[in-house]
């Protein structure tokens, strides 16, 4: 294991000492919070997608201006979303993957504009367990939240997609596991879109480690449940403050955000029941 | 009880309408978060606060960059603070309260730029109970995010602050509510300032209602633990959105979110045990 670039010693240095700083912006009278850099913008709350409320909320046209790299679900659910070099990508259940119409919406999505902090190229193959205690292993701030893009082979890769629901269809998602449809690919190349994020973050969205992937090709793709790296270069993207835009809807106003669904939400992100 | 000027309906109508327009945004390629409208700042996590951090992490210079209008922590506790038409005030244990010195820090802070939306000019004197009864009676969406500022005169108002802590003494919040000093006036003349934030955003924040006063002279103020209006006039600014600076420092890298505080995050809003 090791690590080959730590090529933003300092910008990391400096993120490390910036509470308290100034925020920068590069209009001082703007008034605005500087959300180019380090920052995660997120539609909806993790909790509401989880808890059935799949309708599109933002259209993709709109949160390309708030990153070039994330994650999220399509209107109706109806699969996965990659947002990838300012491309947004959809897998359906059929596995059909493609470049959304940016005039359709997210039900759920978080995007950054990535600009990697730290490269880090692993010297042997891990599974997901020993890649998710490598990235720990480097990624010591346990209430930090990162962006990580993974680029390069792995020997074996398995994703998921979920079939749209129907209109006005809100059964949470913990109890449509079952009609999960799962990829398995042997030597892909592609990339993995993810993050991890702190504790405090569960509810609105979901801690820990979350990754989609798209294929090289784009014709795959898929949140993944499972994987098997190969030769794999990892850029981190320290992020240090996050928006969420709240949906006016008449769903989310009336939702229930008091139950309790952080069990639901784990099993939902590992794809089934421990 | 009679509303006397609803003024912003159409704004509110907007508003109501507004999940999955595009963010408002002065330069379209400026690819920035719209957060001079409807948005709140907030720089800190509540749960952190509550949980003993009072260090200053934020600079009110930076502060007054992201609202006018707001309530949170001096650095060290040492009281409260409140942000009222673009100045900050704080007010300590002893009673003693006066504009801060921008080059001073906030442990826990949330700003917006307050734009009325509604306005109401209750008919009669309301308790504690009552104003927030009446509140949620015009404020009908559960999972909507207001801020709120009240002028006028009140019957009784009872406020309190906090002693300051010692340095590195991180003692809980709710372990500290025998220090808290409290100060009761009558026939008081000043300002509310305020939010009733939703249930998804406990431990992050405080959900429900949250007020601190500043007196017309600016000469007292305090969180609010009890109170009965005389002639007021309630603005109310809708927001739909919300950012958290989360702090790079030691103390908040090491913290433990995952304790569940909400107990202690209500006994503190109150002033006490229930």
């Amino acid at each position: 294991m090791r690590l080959v670039h730590i090529f933003s010693a300092i910008p990391l240095a400096v993120f490390l000492l910036s509470a308290g700083k100034p925020v920068s912006n590069d209009n001082p009278h703007s008034r605005r919070t500087d959300t180019t850099h380090n920052h995660l913008f997120t539609v909806g709350i993790g909790g509401a997608l989880i808890g059935g409320l799949y309708d599109g909320i933002y259209p993709y046209r709109d949160l390309k201006q708030h990153g070039d790299f994330g994650l999220g679900a399509p209107d109706k659910l109806d699969g996965e979303l990659m947002v990838f070099k300012g491309k947004i990508y959809q897998t359906q259940s059929s596995g059909k993957t493609f470049e959304v119409d940016d005039r359709q919406q997210t039900s759920f999505c978080m995007v950054n504009f990535f600009q990697p902090d730290i490269t880090l190229t692993p010297a042997r193959s891990m599974n997901k367990t020993e890649l998710f205690q490598y990235l720990d292993s480097v990624l010591t701030n346990v209430n930090g939240m990162y962006a990580i893009h993974i680029n390069g082979r792995f020997s074996h890769i398995k994703t998921r997609a979920f079939p749209p629901v129907k209109e006005h269809q809100h059964t949470p998602l913990a109890q449509m596991l079952g009609l999960q449809h799962f990829f398995e690919f042997n030597n892909a190349q592609g990339d993995l879109i993810g993050y991890r994020l702190p504790f405090f973050m569960d509810n609105t969205n979901i801690s820990g480690y979350h990754f989609h992937f798209l294929s090289d090709n784009k014709e795959a793709g898929g949140h993944i449940i499972d994987l098997t790296t190969d030769h794999i270069t990892i850029e981190i993207d320290l992020l240090d403050s996050y928006t969420i835009q709240v949906p006016a809807t008449s769903d989310y106003q009336h939702f229930d955000f008091k139950t309790n669904r952080e069990e639901d939400i784990k099993s939902v992100e590992r794809g089934g029941k421990k």
